[in-house]
């Protein structure tokens, strides 16, 4: 797969079927993992790979719970303008909370969760690229994912699930579902680039447009 | 470019021409940063591409101090190591420190910097999937690239440079000199992922072994 077409179409995929991912595309996905950058080289990660049906309904119950807290916290002004549906926004944020439902009522039947972990990493620089190479790496196989955070609402009961030492400076930096899309795959529609960007001072236009996707 | 190549060559290229990075390929890496994830889809990023000859130096003078920070602190048992030299890991960072001092001599020669900055983001999973994105999309078009967060040490300071207001919740995540390299692309060497990754709790072995790089 072209790395284009990985980086254009690789959107949030939550609808998956139960279908298990097998051991070597497992493998594909965090060898690419690795291969990301990491400050100093330190490569302070740990990836959690989660197949065990019973760990993920525990995470499922836990998921659910963080959902809901989501909902009324840090995304309640959005739940209520997604309610009304009066601007393109909130109609595309109601799109994302019927989707976050389906995997908060779902969870328990995703074949696997992929856990990151990086230790004494103050900005994620350090984690995140790793993460997203392996959603891609696991897109070019066909599987989808979607990146949350939100179990960090209880983490410590995440913690204790996983089985994760709490003395060690490792910090839970996100949970990754995975599976095989019931959906199709398709350009992630986004705010144009030149509306995002600047030139040399912030502010100061790019001086181009973007107003079409650039692949394919 | 195949997908893997990108994720296991794309290294940091430290070392680069003075070449300038024409326009089109600047925004093929803008436009591929935008189609990244963030939560709940916000978007709430800024990119800001510096290619003017004195921001570039004036970030540099900041960038030489904030290195010689760094060896100070954080990597001062590292720089150390190095020195005496007695491991594959120190040997490693030696490697790292001599291409970074380079980076630190040659700043104001760069011909590109891709600064992000993100917002209300606490664990940088909103900002670092784009970077990334940017850095395998420069990949795709032979433009080497490295990704620094140590500019933080002079956060203030380099926010000024730019002119980035500071009551708007905006935060530096990084910056990305960029250039077309005078090396050689290569996978990188990594610790093995069996090495670094679990299943289903922590501690527990993947229950397999990747000892050679799956790609090519």
């Amino acid at each position: 797969m072209d790395v284009r077409e990985a980086l254009y179409t690789t959107r949030a995929m939550r609808r998956v079927k139960p279908d298990p991912v097998p051991e070597e595309v497992q493998l594909r996905i965090l060898d690419a993992a690795i291969r990301a950058p990491s400050g100093g080289n330190s490569q302070a990660w740990r990836f959690l790979i989660v197949d065990d049906s019973e760990q993920i309904a525990e995470i499922g119950a836990l998921y659910s719970d963080c959902i809901d807290m989501l909902w009324e916290t840090i995304y309640k002004d959005q739940v209520a303008e997604a309610a009304a549906a009066e601007t393109a926004e909130s109609r595309q944020f109601a799109k994302i909370i019927k989707s976050v439902t389906w995997a908060q009522k779902n969870f328990a039947s995703y074949p696997l969760l992929l856990f990151a972990f990086d230790q004494f990493d103050t900005t994620g620089g350090s984690i995140f690229p790793a993460v997203w190479s392996a959603m891609l790496a696991a897109r070019a196989d066909g599987v989808g994912s979607s990146l949350t955070s939100v179990l960090l609402f209880k983490n410590d009961k995440t913690l204790d699930v996983l089985n994760v030492p709490k003395d060690q400076g490792w910090r839970m930096a996100c949970c990754v579902p995975m599976g095989y899309p019931t959906g199709t795959w398709g350009t992630a529609g986004r705010r144009p680039a030149h509306e995002v960007s600047y030139r040399n001072t912030w502010g100061t236009p790019l001086g181009a447009e973007v107003n079409e996707p650039l692949w394919p």
